[in-house]
């Protein structure tokens, strides 16, 4: 695809990090983007609160969040529950707050909302050298999953993820040269769900590492700083 | 696998006659079976009843009705909707009764309640001889899911699909021969959502033709009869 325009891309978008330098990569490529959320049984409604001001800023053509209980209704991962977050202790040594298929089943919604919108192109966060190890964010498993969606829609569907083999430093650089540094001041990362961010649960202190090792300040902090400065 | 006994398998389980004829199917060679329907905003109820009877009767460890909106919420198929029931006039000339991905999101489902009751198996009544010409029913379809469900959730996962190749009559025959034909006469197949069946739809002609090539009278229009001379 490289920097070429193509109509229209439906971007996984939870408000985060990841997904929000994901989103600016996007508004880059595609005229029109499409952003989908999903409300399912999260901790932290902050999470959603973000993703809805951050798909504002960046114009998106449409931003749907869908609610999704079936994973309530079927799972028992530390994300839905009020179990401590481990970086071990699922099956498999997996992070306990893997979600199993949760990636698959957004995957396969996304596919299916573009091809109510005749678009061929989703673009995702999934990212294989992220600490988390979670297998549904490898590229092995998205190629696999895409293949089951152009066969099982008679559909073309490109599943684009920028930041699989980057670094958290250089995906930090990637939404500096893509321009997401404004947005990133309000995407959620804090496991515990906190504003200003915990700064100690798993995903605060990789986001922190993320921005230190490229030698970027994290714009959410300094909007934290300047409010505090202000107040 | 054969007909060697595995110890579970989620069968995705509608009521219909196909998954009903997949149950006893399974029942012949797991030892113990999770039946999983969902709710996903269909025309008619009487679908979820129709399981619920069956499930009982076929003596399944777990009957789970999952209710899955997100269809609802991105989709527009005539399932799920008013509009009239045609055999062509989708996309690429498939049936307007196509919803894109369901098939692929109700696995994903199962295989994610597969990895929480640590079992293996799936069982589906996915059929590529069927009128439908649906892709997501297509063996290779379901190959290539199988990979990705395998690799995201680092779990081995088979998806049977024991009536594939058949032709209806022999999916009839299946039937006797699994010892289905009791809890066929409860499944329902009706679009129209009768009972007794309209006989005019898509759906009720081809299991009719599928009962009348086999020989074998269908056992939910013996109900039926007998019904009416009770009354």
């Amino acid at each position: 695809m490289n920097e070429q325009i193509a109509p229209s891309a439906v971007v996984l978008f939870s408000g985060g990090q990841d997904s929000t330098t994901c989103l600016y990569w996007a508004k880059r490529r595609f005229d029109a983007l499409y952003a989908l959320s999903f409300d399912y049984g999260q901790r932290h409604r902050i999470e959603l609160d973000a993703a809805r001001t951050i798909a504002q800023m960046a114009g998106v053509a449409q931003h749907r969040i869908v609610k999704v209980s079936a994973l309530e209704q079927l799972g028992d991962s530390a994300l839905l529950t009020d179990a401590p977050i481990q970086e071990t202790g699922g099956r498999g040594n997996l992070p306990n707050t893997f979600v199993p298929g949760r990636n698959l089943l957004f995957l396969v919604l996304a596919a299916a909302w573009a091809y109510q919108l005749e678009c061929h192109h989703l673009v995702g966060g999934m990212c294989q050298t992220d600490y988390s190890g979670y297998p549904d964010c490898r590229r092995a498993t998205l190629d696999a999953l895409e293949q089951a969606l152009q066969l099982g829609m008679e559909w073309e569907i490109h599943i684009h993820t920028p930041l699989m083999f980057l670094t958290k430093a250089e995906s930090a650089r990637l939404a500096m040269e893509v321009g997401a540094m404004e947005a990133l001041a309000y995407s959620h990362t804090c496991y515990e769900g906190r504003f200003p961010p915990c700064g100690t649960c798993p995903a605060c202190r990789l986001r922190a590492k993320g921005f230190a090792e490229a030698g970027i300040p994290d714009p959410l902090l300094l909007r934290w700083h300047a409010a505090t400065q202000r107040g």
